[in-house]
């Protein structure tokens, strides 16, 4: 069962909520997408999205310092380039935008040909592509890179350099720094809801639990029986090892995510496995965030981002207190 | 399932997670109970607790300007007087102190005498005992009068007051005046989980919810099959309704609570259900809060809760920014 009324309905009934709950958020008439109206155009606007039913992303993030505008599609569906497209020419009117995109293909095509349309429009728009997601493809043995949880710290370390002035040409360049250094991967112990669907993405048994699923449900590299919270830290923190080839005394961010189902005790337990691993490696860290941050509406699950703080002015852009409604100061 | 390692050992493998998340917070060995490090004694100390698997209260209320401390116990078990007083001792030089209580048999019979204690050692202690639920006994039709989550309004304008000098006398009869304008009533559509336990606290059909529960799992006043959150909202606030008896023109708080296993989504519907009946009664909102405030371990559900802001103090007091984990700004 799911709270809510009519399916179909879901998405727009949860908008007039959030609205009534956060006014500073202004929704774009024809859209899923929302700005900040406090947005003053005196810096690049930051303008991310994607599907719904990742709440609290992306409209959470969008207040003074993180996200100018969201623009969020159907429930795991993009947003169409007009919806962006439009969304966009409500926030500003100095032709300028970056989009923070999260690396699936319907999420690429629809905001690479929003920017493709606004740039023959005259307009100077720039972008990255967050791929985060470290889970290999069983047949393939490939990396899926899908974009996931990280894309809040990138929200977060751009939004800051937008406030501070930065040009597209610099978020561009900060953005692909930043993604090689961020590293995320995700385990389940149930599938993804949709609106109105009784079946979830995929189904697993009673105490069953699924490595590196996607935040739409995708299916991950391996299921076995749940045995503890320190043996998924073990599985999680030894594939982030592999992937970022730490040393002692280096200095990395990290967030622990829900996926929308899981307890504070849970993460937190979890949290405590992942700094006694990362402890044993002589690893410091330097920033820790515990929290709902990138859900995929209502899995019981968590993933593991870990940031490498590779340059020294990305700890005070995560630090830095922000307006939203979902980034805790 | 829960992503735990052994369940005896989860509250405190928690709270080293919690540690390592928010080093402001400082355990108290020999306790589940925390305190402010950068409390400075230069107020009246607030403390409140109860029984764990509450998250984020009542750990994550602890900050400059909302709680001084927070004692808690085992899952859904207030702690002992002597993990109160040893707290209490721990977070404050000046003998004073004032605790927020909600009323359950045990949580009242431990502050209390934890109060009697250090009092009978020359200390000033005020309290005050939330009593926001309003679910009515099916047997007795008596309110149950459990102190639920309205608890997290009275530590913020309590805190507001605090943090401005207020003695213990005024945050007497501040709470007074608050506690006889808050109502809050839930539904609930699982049971509450607890470590190490498969069982839930009671069992619903699938499609069936519960109205008038506690946040420990305890029993409600009538189950029906879910038709939509619209009929929820329709059942909750006319229970509220009938308790304040509004009137057009009424100025109130609303605060809509997951009690841990609800998503945004559901809780944006819900939100926006809630308003659209405020608005057929006239009644003005000038606060909302929607998320995860005051939970029962997991339990899918919500509560809502309402206070008349019948002094003009009270909005700014909810207003003010404070510096605590899950209290959003």
């Amino acid at each position: 069962m799911q709270i809510i009324n009519e399916p179909q309905n879901a998405l727009n009934q949860a908008i007039q909520g959030i609205q009534r709950a956060y006014p500073n958020l202004q929704w774009v008439p024809g859209t899923l997408g929302c700005y900040d109206r406090n947005f003053r155009d005196d810096q690049v606007p930051l303008i991310a999205g994607g599907g719904s039913g990742h709440d609290p992303a992306h409209w959470g993030y969008v207040g003074t310092g993180m996200l100018s505008a969201a623009v969020m599609g159907q429930v795991f569906q993009p947003p169409t380039p007009q919806e962006i497209i439009k969304v966009t020419k409500q926030v500003t009117k100095n032709h300028e935008a970056f989009f923070i995109i999260k690396n699936f293909p319907a999420d690429v095509a629809a905001f690479t040909t929003a920017e493709a349309q606004l740039t023959a429009e005259g307009w100077q728009v720039g972008h990255c592509i967050v791929a985060d997601d470290i889970s290999v493809d069983n047949a393939s043995l490939k990396q899926r890179r899908r974009g996931v949880a990280g894309t809040v710290l990138i929200h977060k370390i751009l939004g800051a350099a937008a406030a501070r002035g930065a040009s597209i040409a610099e978020l561009t360049d900060l953005s692909a720094s930043l993604i090689t250094n961020i590293h995320t991967i995700g385990v389940a112990a149930s599938g993804a809801r949709i609106p109105g669907q009784t079946a979830t993405s995929f189904s697993l048994q009673p105490d069953e639990i699924y490595y590196g699923v996607g935040i739409h449900g995708e299916p991950g590299y391996r299921r076995e029986p749940f045995q503890s919270s320190e043996r998924l830290a073990q599985e999680l923190v030894s594939k982030l090892r592999l992937n970022f080839r730490w040393h002692a005394g280096d200095h990395y961010a990290v967030m622990v995510n829900s996926l929308g189902g899981t307890t504070p005790l849970e993460l937190m337990v979890f949290n405590n496995d992942v700094h006694e691993l990362l402890d044993l490696d002589a690893v410091t860290v330097d920033f820790n965030k515990v929290g709902t941050f990138l859900t995929s509406n209502g899995m019981h699950g968590l993933s593991l981002t870990l940031l490498k703080l590779a340059h020294p002015s990305w700890l005070p852009a995560l630090q830095k207190p922000v307006t939203t409604a979902a980034w805790p100061n």
